[in-house]
């Protein structure tokens, strides 16, 4: 059912035959950051993540220049807290045009140093080229103690899916700036979720961060792990407020909210059944209140409620846009077509049930009902 | 007489108000690669370096995949060298266009898979992100035992400059390449010098890679120490012959190649006179034979000879390729302006002194004769 996604596959294309290292306690694509032991150091890991914000500029889905410098700390940071490390510090390489005024400048400092200041992180050094389309790279680099090594593996059916916030804020934001709407796009300022890392790494059996949206997310997920995903009735309910409102508004179904590629930063993670209690206290102890938004299934499958409609396949999904980048408009086409597809199949299993019934002639059933 | 370099300036600015770490043991421009004490692990110090590839791809300069591979796993690796660090790993950002081929994605990943080997250096992990521009951000990890720390500070007048290998190469590949004359470009597939910088770390009183040209490392070193620095008679035998022939062939006064740029990656470092003979004892057992290049100077000028020429001013020389991009034609007009002011100098201290000794009529005294 699941084609790789362009991505994975370049991924591993790009990784067949590179030396591994020993000392490396995660695989390739296994964690939002590489978790490594120290030789002679008994005890304390390493987690260490790089991140690029280059598309995202010349989309224009980040203009604002502190945004930009705000977004290339985030990226890195919230990988770290995808393991549940503590930052030791931030290396930022940015290329910039020789065009750019001491504003811009000014700005995107702003933004780095606002995001290293909200996370306690430390600059702790960069390089800095001169080019003709800007780009910056965070890498991150954070410690963990000899404790439980959290990554994307190890979620088994039954487990809880959690997320650490409102979820489709990223790809509401995405949806008003690339769609001409600037003015009505939610305020987006994720933050990485460092303090709330830690105490998903004692209890999770699984973790990845929102940050190429949660479709992306549980798909990888679904392939790291082979388990699948059921977004429980009243998933919508995690959506941020503001951006539920905004697709309402445009008569688009909020489970496009998880579709696209830009996400909000959010853990996604899952938590035996049987902690979900001593998970929910300490979370509770730190004023932090995780949403639970599904559990995982035997099959590999992503489905969004329990309403016999089909599952997502979120392998075309993320093909959509990794494999070339569309327009908004060839997005939002392509994921209309999945939608009437969804809603065909649901009437035809709706119609099987009634012929199973006895029913001979079969009304149209319209669009089914979403929750209000 | 020395303007700051504008990346220097850049990087001032950038780094203007951002969090620094208590625990990074060099200041800001002050190492190669930054370096931090572990807090929670005694005497284990970790080495960070980030390094982009865009500008060598966007101007040609690095056309062939393989290079383009080899050139971001050196670019790192040879920052963990310069303070003597063993390397735990690499991650590797890539900024690919959606029309890559496979041939082309095939021979990178083997540059990259090639440098990481020959230099006992893991991939741990990376980003891969679909872009108009290709951009390659390496972040190399490395590790430091308890000794001494090695930065581009502490050197003082009269320490001895020497270089790991020879130098001009990066240079002259650049000249021939982005001169049209790509089949003469000497053979360039620099290695960083791991093992040797950690011979170098035992010895030096400072150390920096070449990787911007030989007179850019000066003017940096003698920036950071307030120094300055004497490249001895005989120091265009530690160019590369290849490379020294290519200039000849042009024209052109070999300490252009010392003034372009792009650097070959040596080592330029500085002893203490009392410990030249263990140091060079050392090399050699290593079979390394490091040349010496020349002395430090306790005036913060950079000079080629002894012979009476004034000092280069390598901050505009530094100018004249960062804070534009320069054509190759520009930058070597500027050059041999630079060049005949020189011979100029020369030649009224000529003047000077004979007519110090009496003389009234003065000749051409054409240009000063080169060494041999």
């Amino acid at each position: 059912m699941l084609t790789p996604s362009v991505e994975n596959a370049l991924i591993e294309s790009l990784a067949a035959g590179l030396p591994r290292s020993p000392f490396q306690l995660n695989r390739l694509q296994e964690a939002d950051a590489e978790i490594l032991s120290l030789p002679g150091a008994s005890g304390v890991r390493l987690a260490l993540t790089t991140d690029t914000i280059a598309e995202e500029i010349q989309t224009g889905l980040y203009a604002h220049p502190w945004l930009i410098g705000w977004m290339t700390v985030i990226a890195s940071l919230s990988d770290l807290a995808a393991v549940g490390a503590v930052p030791l510090g931030i290396l930022i390489a940015e290329t910039l045009p020789a065009s750019i005024t001491p504003a811009f400048l000014r700005s995107l400092q702003e933004g780095i140093g606002d995001a290293c200041r909200a996370h306690a992180t430390p600059v702790l050094g960069g390089d800095t080229n001169i080019g003709d389309v800007m780009s910056l790279t965070g890498c991150a680099v954070g410690l963990l103690d000899g404790g439980k090594v959290l990554t994307r593996l190890g979620c088994t059916p039954g487990d809880l899916l959690f997320t650490s916030g409102p979820i489709g804020t990223g790809n509401a934001f995405a949806f008003a700036r690339l769609g001409g709407q600037a003015a009505t796009a939610p305020n987006y300022r994720p933050e990485a979720r460092i303090r709330e890392g830690q105490t998903v790494r004692r209890y999770a059996s699984a973790c990845m961060d929102s940050s190429d949206g949660v479709l992306a997310t549980l798909d990888q997920l679904l392939r790291v792990n082979g388990t699948g995903f059921l977004l429980e009735p009243g998933w919508e309910d995690t959506l941020d407020s503001a951006s539920r409102q905004l697709l309402r508004q445009f008569g688009l179904p909020e489970w496009f909210l998880l579709a696209g590629p830009h996400g909000e930063f959010e853990l996604l993670f899952t938590i035996p059944a049987r902690d979900e209690g001593a998970f929910l206290g300490e979370a509770n102890r730190h004023k932090w209140n995780p949403i639970r938004l599904g559990r995982v299934l035997g099959e590999p499958e992503i489905r969004l409620e329990a309403d016999g409609r089909p599952g997502l396949d979120t392998g075309a999904i993320r093909n959509l846009t990794t494999s070339v980048r569309p327009s908004l408009d060839d997005c939002l086409a392509a994921l209309r077509a999945i939608e009437a597809e969804r809603r065909r199949d649901c009437r035809t299993e709706a119609t099987e049930t009634r012929r199973t019934n006895g029913l001979t002639s079969v009304p149209d059933a319209g669009p089914p009902r979403r929750k209000p």
